[in-house]
């Protein structure tokens, strides 16, 4: 950790687990990966915090619907400049279920997916792991 | 495809896959998806574009390199303004080996990791499939 913390250009340090959960606060967009029969994929959605849960809506009979609750799951935001060759990514490792949307709108809770479309199922993910890592600007 | 290629604000269409390709390869960053003992994981890296396969660098004895050959791989990159509420997502599901790196660096094509540290391995993902869509801006 002593060497993790050091800040030089390009040095890549560890992102604490509190500062992991700001940052997933404050992002709108992240990705969801999960495994289907050939393979992991990752699909971008809109999430919302829910603790240290997080809540994203999609459709039924899309691919993220189909694999939910059949594996492991992970999700990650990330922030890049190609300006100063720097950015973090955090990475949450967890499982996911179906969960009642109801609850999450009565707390102004609810997730705005950008794209259109009836998306009618709630999933949320705990986390089983949150780690960060930055890379510092040149 | 028809109704997929209708334009108007929060509708998500399909991206062909020669925009795709140039996606790919106006990007500097992407995220490699693999799955180790615990499902699957995202991490961020920096890639170059050979032709239609995707290049990247890392260091012996990493998640990515204990884990590159041992099954299918996905790399994802993308591009969101919250401003608008639209984005685009390229996801390219294939393969990956590692390369010879001195045939990239021949020929101009090495991936400049931003992240400092010894990157000695050359990993080369070469695409089954790629797909991409876009939500249209607000």
């Amino acid at each position: 950790m002593y060497l993790a913390a050091r800040w030089f250009p390009g040095h890549l340090t560890v992102i604490d687990r509190d500062e992991c959960l700001e940052l997933l606060n404050r992002t709108e967009v992240g990705r969801v990966a999960f495994s289907d029969s050939e393979g992991p994929l990752v699909l971008p959605v809109n999430h919302v915090m829910v603790g240290e849960r997080i809540v994203f809506r999609t459709a039924p009979r899309t691919a993220i619907a189909d694999h939910i609750g059949t594996g492991p799951v992970s999700y990650q935001v990330d922030e890049f400049d190609s300006y100063t060759s720097a950015g973090w990514s955090v990475l949450v490792r967890g499982t996911a279920e179906f969960v009642d949307g109801v609850w999450l709108t009565a707390h102004d809770l609810e997730p705005e997916p950008w794209a259109d479309g009836r998306r009618s199922l709630h999933v949320s993910i705990t986390p089983t792991e949150i780690t960060g890592r930055r890379v510092v600007p040149t």
